[in-house]
Parts: C-alpha cells; sequence; structure tokens
C-alpha cells in the first residue's frame, strides 16, 4: 500500500485525490490530512480515511479537534504544522494540493525526506522551480503532475528524450470571457468570472483561468518540469477542453492526451503510475462530441500571459514576485475593491518595480513575494 | 548505415521512401529495388541510389536492364526474383511496399532472414496475420508500421503494456463518397473515385479508401500487429486527416498522434526508430486548421467495413479470400465492368461461398486466396 500526506484535503483537488483513493481499494492508506476553514469536511475525512496526523489554520481548531479525537489523531496547526505534517514518518507520497505560497516550504520539505511528489500546487515551481527541481534530483525524488495539462504533457512524452521535443502545446479553454472585448471584459463581475465552462475548481484558480494567468503558471511549471526551454512552449486556445495538452517531436509528430475533463483521471495518473487502473470516470466519445476547435491565444485581451512568459524569461525572483502579485490582485477582485480588467494592472505595477537578486535563495523568493504583497497592496489602496 | 530493400520501390510508398532516404544523409544505403511497369521510374532510382539488385516485371525488361547495367547490378525478375531481393545478403531492414498478395512470400522470405520489416503492404498481414506474425516473433524480427494510421497507434502506444489498453481508435478520411447516400454512391465512376481528398496514394488504394474496405484491413493489421482484439478496435470517421489514430487506455485516458498528412513522416519513423530527425515536412498548425470533427462510421452505406470486422472475426482464410475478392472486384471496377456499389457484392458473395480451413498453412491461403479470385471473376462475368 503507497502511503499518502495530502496537503489541502479540503480543497478541490484535495476532494477529488480522496475519492481516487477511495475508488481504488487498497491501493493507498492515508496518513496525513491538511484543512483550513472546511472542518465538517475535514472531520468527514478524518472519519473515513483514519489519519495518523491533521492540520489546521489555529490553534483553537486544533485544541478542539485534538480534545475530540484524543490519542487517535495528532492535530497540529499553522505553516509549522504543514511541515511537520509534510514529512510525517513512512510516508511515500506527498499530495501537494494547497493553493498559494503555503505549499512551497512543506513541499520542499517532503522533498528533503525523500517523498514522491503528486504536484498540484502550482505556486511551488511558479515561485521556487529551479530550486524545487534542483532538490528533488539532489534526493531522487520523483515530481509528478497533478494538472490536466502536465499529466498530458508527462503521458505524450513517454520515455521520449528531451531532445527529440519541438514544442510542448498547452491546451487552454480559454476561460469563461474568451470573447469578450477590452471593454466587455472592464466591465465582468465576481459572479459571471466564477462561472467557468468546463473545470469545476477553487475560487483562486478560477479567476486565475478567466485572466489566463493560470495558463501563464502552467508555462513555467512546463518549463520546470520538463526541461524544456520557454520559447519552445506554446499555448492553444481550446474550449472544449478535450485535448489536454501535446507534445510536437522534431519530426514533425505530434502526440496529444485527450479524455472527458475530470481532474480524477491525472490524479488517478499521479498516484498509481505506470499502472493504469479502470475507473468509472466518463469514457470519451468523439463522435458524440463532434467537434473540437483551436484557435491563437490573446495577448493583447489577456496580458497576464504576456507578463507570466516575460516573468518567466527574467527568471530568478520574478515569478514568484508575480504570483504574490496575483494572489493580492485576485482578493481584491473577489472583494469586490478592483475590476476584472485591473488584476494585470497590479500585477504589471508590481513586476515593472521589481529588481530581481541574482541566484536567489528560497529566502530571497519568501521576502520578495512578501515585499510583492506589500506593493500589491498599496497600489490597490490607490486605484481601488 | 541501415542498409534497405524496397518493395516496390517505384510506388507511391516507394517513391516517399526513397525521398526519406535521400533526405537522412548517410543514414541508409539502398541494396535492391523491384518495379514492375514504370521502368524510367525505375532506372532514375537506380541511378542515384546505386542498388546491389533490382527486380522488374518480366525477362525481357531484366535482359534490357542487364545489358545496360552489366557487372554493375544483379537484375532480377517475377515473383521469384522478388524473393532473391528481398533476402538479398547484408540488409537490416525490408520495406515491403507492394500492393496486393504478391508481397507475401517475399516478405516471409525477409523475416525468415532476419530482416525487421517495414510494413506497408496491408495484404501481408491480412492474409496471414497470424503467420507472419509468428514467423517475425521466432526470428525476433520486428514489423514496424509504415501505414500513417499504425504508425500512430505505435507512437501513442510506446512502452505501454497491452493490458493497459481499452481501445484502439483508427480514424479515416470517410473518403470521398463519405456524404453520398446508397443511390448516389451507385452512380460514381472511377475518375471520381480516384480523386482524393487528402492523401495521394496508388489506385487500389484509393478504390479501397473510397468503398472503407481499406479501414477494414487496417482493423485486421491492428489486431495483429498489436495484439489487440478485435472488439476493442474501433473506427471514427475523422474527414481532415489529421489525428491518425489513437489509444484508449483503461483508465479513460486517450493518447493521440496527429500531424499534416504526409506519408514520409511514418516512413521515416518506421526507417529511424527511435530516433525523430528533424526534416522539411510542413509542421502541424491547429489554430490554422481550426476545427476537427469526428463522426461514426456508416456500416451500412459502406458494408465493406461490416465484411472486414465479420471476415476478421471468422479468421483463417476467410481475411485472405476478402483481400482476393477484392483485388479482382477493384480491377473491374477500375475497367469500367462494374459499378461502384457492386465491389461490396463481389466481396460478400466470395466471403459467404468460402469454407475456411482450420489452422491453415501459407499454401492453404494462397490457394483459398485462387480460388476467391476465380469465384470473384465468374461473379462478375455474370453480373458485368
Amino acid at each position: 500500500m503507497k502511503k499518502l500526506i495530502i496537503l489541502g484535503s479540503t480543497g478541490s483537488i484535495g476532494v477529488s485525490t480522496l475519492e481516487v483513493v477511495a475508488a481504488c481499494k487498497n491501493r493507498f492508506r492515508v496518513l496525513g490530512l491538511t484543512g483550513n476553514s472546511n472542518l465538517d469536511l475535514l472531520e468527514r475525512q478524518i472519519q473515513r480515511f483514519h489519519p495518523e496526523v491533521v492540520v489546521v489554520g489555529n490553534a483553537v481548531d486544533a485544541a478542539r479537534l485534538q480534545l475530540k479525537y484524543r490519542r487517535k489523531l495528532q492535530v497540529l496547526y499553522g505553516p509549522a504544522g504543514l511541515i511537520t505534517a509534510a514529512t510525517w514518518p513512512g510516508a511515500d507520497m506527498l499530495v501537494s494540493s494547497l493553493v498559494g505560497a503555503l505549499g512551497l516550504e512543506p513541499t520542499l520539505a517532503a522533498i528533503g525526506k525523500g517523498y514522491d511528489i503528486a504536484l498540484a500546487n502550482k505556486e511551488v515551481l511558479v515561485m521556487a522551480g529551479t530550486i524545487v527541481m534542483a532538490k528533488a534530483r539532489q534526493h531522487k525524488v520523483r515530481i509528478l503532475p497533478v494538472d490536466s495539462e502536465h499529466s498530458a504533457i508527462w503521458q505524450c512524452l513517454k520515455n521520449e528524450p528531451a531532445k527529440n521535443v519541438s514544442r510542448l502545446i498547452l491546451t487552454a479553454s480559454g476561460g469563461p470571457f474568451w470573447r469578450l472585448s477590452r471593454q466587455e471584459l472592464a466591465k465582468v463581475d465576481v459572479a459571471r468570472t466564477l462561472a467557468h465552462p468546463t473545470w469545476n475548481m477553487g475560487r483562486k484558480v478560477t479567476i486565475d483561468s478567466a485572466t489566463l494567468l493560470n495558463k501563464g503558471f502552467e508555462v513555467i511549471e512546463a518549463h520546470h518540469l520538463f526541461g524544456i526551454e520557454l520559447s519552445k512552449i506554446q499555448i492553444v486556445i481550446h474550449p472544449e477542453s478535450i485535448v489536454h495538452s501535446m507534445v510536437e517531436f522534431t519530426d514533425g509528430s505530434v502526440i496529444a492526451q485527450l479524455a472527458i475533463p475530470d481532474m480524477k483521471l491525472p490524479i488517478q495518473y499521479a498516484l498509481c503510475h505506470p499502472d493504469r487502473s479502470a475507473n468509472e470516470l466518463p469514457k470519451l466519445d468523439l463522435p458524440k462530441i463532434g467537434k473540437l476547435t483551436f484557435s491563437k491565444p490573446d495577448f493583447t485581451r489577456f496580458p497576464c500571459l504576456r507578463y507570466a512568459y516575460q516573468a518567466a524569461e527574467t527568471g530568478s525572483t520574478m515569478p514568484a514576485v508575480m504570483s504574490a502579485a496575483d494572489e493580492i490582485a485576485v482578493q481584491s477582485f473577489l472583494d469586490n475593491k478592483i475590476g476584472f480588467s485591473q488584476i494585470s494592472k497590479v500585477i504589471a505595477k508590481v513586476l515593472k518595480k521589481h529588481e530581481v537578486t541574482a541566484k536567489p535563495g528560497l529566502k530571497d523568493i519568501l521576502s520578495s513575494t512578501e515585499w510583492a504583497r506589500r506593493e500589491a497592496r498599496k497600489y490597490i489602496a490607490r486605484i481601488g
């Protein structure tokens, strides 16, 4: 049995991960779970999967849970609790599915412990891809993508050497606003943004999908995960979200991975690889779908895409700064402090002001994200 | 340098193979070429590629060529010549790209000699798949597909075990008559049939594409090549011919291979595998293509598809009989002796009358095809 620790078990990916665990009977044992505000769900998960350790957001919730479960469970809280849980003894794999910067340090700690990482937390590679991949190589740890796009590329690459790759082609649904003009984009509200057409995701990821910055993050992740230079990573808009990404090889042959959109498929692939256990997921029926469409991304209406490539080209602390500025901007949009089109303006402003550090360590990255959050808040206070 | 013998070098696949050989400088040496009626082209190939042996259709042409090239070249003719060329000493690979039953015995002879086979000649596996694959296993010979569909499946399967495969999905352009009614199909003429929309192929293959029997042959080939049962091999109509085929795995993930249609791509993959050398072939631009469409095949308007599955299920000599009856029927259509819709009728008639042999050897297969040709001719004489 493979022993799992799941960071962010009450989030969208965490819930799907536990559904996969439940469906693959006797294959997995859950050692650790973590949740923040949804304690009802976390308790149901505890009662069903019997972890050894759980982490919650604060000391009061931790104490209450500890009193309830007594010696059956170790209850921790906060960032230090996440690191303890991520390195809990006896695990085989960490499912890293927190959202935002919070997941970076626990994920690095688990790598240091030699645990394979099933990675859904984009910020881990966006903020510190170079450090994370180097540490994974050092500890002979595999970083297995859980994202549908990166899982697709992983499946398409199979055992082909990187030298055979001419392009990674990431597909993007385009988000809910793909067809809107710049004027219309300026007017969209939170409710409309959260209504994503094909994927059921958390709020932060849904907003990032609407600005397409999410796709920009994925470009940076793909660059680190597969060791492919940025100029060879392209984006194609594909509203049906059936082709999850593609690899073009040097001979011109393109390999694509397709499936009905469901996060449980890439999660299962990362957890069970190289096995492909049968499951209850709906199977692809292309004649029923009828057609698949493709178009070019628009870097003008969706400037976040451009910023992501630029930040990635600059490298160093720049992608982490972008990610941090985006966290603040998205939260401000959700709080109705700024409009949709101002999300990219906040990011642009902070990126422009940032001066990168040469060969940054983890501390440099974390302090530059703190700086970026402050800058983003200052700018929002001015324009909001 | 890989040493090649190319059967059918003046045909469509043979010509493309030599273009690939010319483009991959210093990678290949051509030991043998064979042509039938297009002697001008064969001579140009001799002068460019300097083979050690060539085979032509008849003794007179052979003698003329032998006198011209003297000791520089061994010139042979007819079926015995093909076998001698296919087993010419010092080769690494036979490119088996004759059309029809003629290629079977030379291909088996090359397998016996231990040469890898780049296989374009459908009839080799349709007629004698069980015998050919068993002999290949015995002699540790690889049968590498040159067909775009089977090359696609080969690339999609990569190193996945057969137990992980739930479906092979062969794409079919649908041919030029995909949208015609049964009444309209009955009236189409030879000129219209030879105008295939996407692939530039020989006449026989073009007619087989229009009846969709070609796709039926490919189902049978895929069954033998990849060891996948017939019930797991499906056909999807895809008029754009960009997705060349797909594999669905047991977890529901579908891997597809895409490219601008050009036979030089699968030929190069078979010749150079596992290398993927850069080439001058046009690269896929999905946003430019815009959309890919898919629909179900119609087994009523295109009964040859149904006959192919039925013949394959029966097995034994039945697929060989189908192939032989088709050769006669297609030739009769090209000679304006029968109409387009009568091709399938000839095949149905001969299949219905055939009694299979248990565990047929090569002789049984060849004699049953002789029988099928006679039956087809008799029936055509009656209805034509």
